[in-house]
């Protein structure tokens, strides 16, 4: 299976080009310019260098939220528009899950956190299921087992709301948890008053959006046969959007 | 401490620019053209997109062995251009060192190996040191504690006497190990005969070299001095090309 994958939810912009077992491309930029000068530029920079006919892909994966409302909307725009154009299908990769599989195989607590400000988080807590599992925890209609488990979905909570669940869920299972994302590194000092669970961060390689993370989820999702048109994706928010909670209090709503 | 990082030691052409943190930009292509033509054209493409004057980066990190000859002395040449152009230091990053950070954190044994031809590798057997392990683990002079730990460091070897030694690991420290590189698939079938350890292979986004995990890694050396000159710096290739071998077999050294 071949997947072209994207990732514009948040700072970084990152695509990335996975053949089964192999990436064959992974290009991620975190800097000031937009998406929208950078994303289309980036992918055309590795369609190039794979001298890739497009039409070779089976799907186009996209991180489809939560994360900037700009951000994915160019993400989905773009995944969109060559899944429309080549008639492929979509793979909608919630962010988070995406983010967690940049610590693929850990047998802590995985934690993805992007700043929703006023010190909230999109957040999730993940971890990874062992080779060495007996086969019971096998998805039982395909044989199939997803390797990641998890704990607490993709939600928009107070990080010290995060915190707590994750004092609560240390001590239940006895695992520690690594941080990444930029909520992590926005709420350092809130994190560090209120989370007394055994912790870490993630250095800097495995802290970001990465499409590669994107593109092997995929994949995974894509066993289970989680694919969708390009007409029907939609990228998830988890929540309304800062104008239109301004004009529905206006409205009295 | 800004790093520009590159690693040409395997089939993978990578470059990144990390700066403490936060990863800038990292791009990866493996795809059959070589590195002469790929490398640098791939570095000016993210020096273009992060706007940046080269003269900012404070050291050159490069993946200095082993792996494959050419593409070693060519991501050598590139860091030894630049750091001297520029007046930088250079850092040497042991190459699957490197391709161990691609598991940062992991608690299990991390083993990455490359293809040296005749059923034959260069691997190491590495695993991390967890946050909240006691501090006597540290560096006693810098106060500052290397997150890798070295079980066995990079060498040429059969991959028979390779499991011989994951076999008696495992069993020692009850950790399962996860495989990487190129010669995780190239000898998958030999590894399966003789690894009775309980193990895993690593997926796609993090089964071979990436510069981001080079240039983290290099943060890390940095941090310990081990800075060399551009003039000084040579890549290590662990054995003696075929070319030699062959000539010193002809003159019966």
């Amino acid at each position: 299976m071949k997947i072209l994958a994207i990732d514009s939810s948040g700072m970084p912009a990152s695509c990335a080009v996975c053949e089964d077992g192999t990436l064959l491309a992974e290009y991620t930029v975190n800097f000031k310019r937009t998406h929208s000068q950078t994303l289309v530029p980036m992918l055309d920079e590795i369609r190039t260098m794979l001298e890739m006919d497009l039409n070779g892909i089976d799907a186009v994966a996209v991180a489809g939220g939560p994360g900037s409302f700009t951000g994915l909307r160019i993400g989905s725009a773009a995944a969109k528009g060559i899944g429309l154009a080549l008639n492929k299908p979509l793979v909608h990769v919630p962010t988070l899950e995406g983010m967690a599989y940049n610590f693929y195989g850990s047998s802590g607590l995985v934690v993805p956190m992007i700043d929703a400000r006023n010190q909230q988080v999109f957040a999730g807590i993940y971890s990874f299921v062992s080779a060495q599992e007996p086969e019971e925890v096998c998805n039982a209609e395909s044989g199939w087992r997803d390797p990641l488990h998890v704990y607490s979905g993709q939600e928009a909570l107070r990080v010290t709301d995060l915190c707590e669940k994750l004092n609560t869920l240390a001590q239940e299972t006895g695992k520690e948890a690594v941080l990444l994302g930029d909520g992590a590194v926005v709420y350092r000092e809130l994190i560090e008053k209120n989370l007394t669970a055994p912790h870490w961060y993630a250095p800097a390689h495995l802290a970001q959006q990465k499409a590669g993370s994107i593109a092997v989820r995929a994949m995974d999702l894509a066993r289970q046969g989680k694919l969708e048109s390009a007409a029907a994706h939609r990228p998830e928010y988890l929540r309304v959007s800062q104008a239109e909670r301004v004009r529905a209090q206006k409205e009295g709503r």
